[in-house]
């Protein structure tokens, strides 16, 4: 089992776009550098919540060349690299791996529904074939609600028996405690991460390293205290404070809220700015997202010199 | 309502591999040439029949290339060019379009679940913004089953009324007639292909444009058979004869059944080759398609010059 180069809050982070719909590596630059000084454990851009499948190939792997070209550390990065083909799989990731970034998230074939187990397997195969290349490190990505396509319990241990080094780990976005308890005590040595901090804590007292969540874009530091105090007395009173917001946040669409949060705290309209098929928050809901928040007493707190217009 | 270039027995071509797993362009360009001298009224190109998304972008579009640069003429073409990203799908369609193609067939972004049909007309719309060509042809390619996303009635209501010299026709692949049929009445000027023969005459009575369908790939002359006599006496019996064959065929993983009985026929064992997370017929499996095939008296007939080695 290889060293674990990840732990701790993972942000799978937004993706800002120009009014024009456009990624806009700059905006990008500054929030991952935002997000990292704020306590991030690691950054997984590229992810659901990033809508990196509403990105081509070519623009993904352009936003990361310019995070690493512009000092974001590659050994905090863990880009989604999946797709439907092995080949397009392949080519983001071995991108990746030149760059140096500390792993990859790869979604299972997602096309195709009603996959074998030996079907999933022979595709994360050859994409580890094609890349070819012992720095590799394979975070699977196991969230059936979006994908449909997921990665069984016995796939999971199939991949890790035949890939040792670099299947190293998984974000289970299930929304399915039972099945992140059950990856937790059959492959203890494997890094796994709940996909929502509701389950940080749980996940912590059952040896998760961490977790990688959509709220981190807006809530590393409250995460974070769960993570830094799970031993602790206050452990559940403050997993009980971020599940709150969690749950509070999950009644809206997650990326456009998301959004809609960054944009109204750092004073930046277009940073609400999504791609279809996801549509921004209505004018109603925005009220009615802002007016929760405010109940909560949630604040983005002050908003960092990197970001400055 | 622009006139329409495809009608008939379309068929979603299989994509062969090479037994290293590499597209195999000349095999894909007399495989063509055969389907259109048993008299497929067009090509899908990249269907899902076709594994196109378990190709890259850079994939498809050299194939294409490489077929009309070998004489497959362009207006017989309808490839698919649906991606989960409008910049990705505008590559592919774009390219389509330079090189003369009759149309594309265009799934939904079919990454994230639970988009509203305002999210897929805006994709739809931003895709034709960023082609930006009077010569796109679009037919739209509703396949839930797979693709899980679809397109509404009501969707497609909206796209044809603003862009009726662009979105021309629609490939039904539910599998449900009652939503064929719903089309086929609420938009009578639109070219409505069952992906299924089974509807094939029950489509023609209510003036579908014909059918597109996998078995299409072994079973052109049948199928054709079928809609040359459609008004005749002999209509209904034509019509079960390939019903019991596609019912047979269900019986199987489609497309390694399919590929399976072209290697078998064409007695060219590569042609067996699927790509993951698909995987070929066992030898069981083989063995059982191939006595079904037997006991309908199937062949697929002499093979053709084109394809000799």
């Amino acid at each position: 089992m290889t060293s674990q180069p990840f732990h701790g809050v993972l942000v799978p982070v937004l993706t800002p776009f120009t009014r024009s719909g456009d990624p806009d590596a700059e905006r990008l630059v500054s929030f991952c550098r935002w997000l990292l000084d704020q306590g991030a454990g690691g950054l997984s851009i590229f992810g659901t919540t990033s809508e990196a499948n509403s990105m081509s190939g070519a623009e993904r792997m352009a936003l990361l060349d310019r995070l690493v070209e512009a000092g974001i550390p590659a050994q905090k990065l863990m880009p989604g690299t999946g797709a439907c083909s092995a080949t397009e799989a392949a080519t983001l990731a071995r991108h990746a791996v030149e760059h140096g970034c500390g792993g990859v998230l790869m979604l299972p074939p997602f096309y195709y529904k009603g996959v074998s187990d030996d079907g999933i397997f022979a595709f994360i195969s050859s994409v580890i074939d094609k890349v070819a290349s012992a720095a590799l490190r394979i975070y699977l990505y196991h969230i059936p609600p979006v994908a449909q396509v997921g990665y069984s319990l016995d796939v999971v241990g199939c991949l890790i028996n035949a890939y040792p080094d670099t299947v190293v780990g998984l974000k289970d976005s299930s929304g399915d405690w039972s099945n992140t308890a059950a990856l937790l005590e059959r492959y203890p040595d494997f890094a796994v991460f709940p996909g929502s901090e509701v389950f940080l804590l749980d996940g912590l007292r059952k040896g998760a390293a961490g977790c990688i969540t959509a709220s981190g874009n807006v809530n590393v530091p409250g995460i974070r205290k769960v993570y830094e105090n799970w031993q602790g007395p206050q452990a559940d009173a403050l997993q009980a404070e971020i599940t709150t917001l969690r749950k509070m946040l999950q009644a809206y669409p997650m990326v456009p809220a998301l959004k809609r949060i960054v944009a109204h705290f750092h004073n930046d309209p277009d940073w609400a700015t999504v791609r279809p098929p996801m549509l921004p928050l209505d004018e109603a809901q925005s009220a009615a997202l802002l007016a929760d928040l405010a109940k909560l007493g949630f604040t983005l707190g002050e908003r960092p010199r990197s970001m400055a217009a």
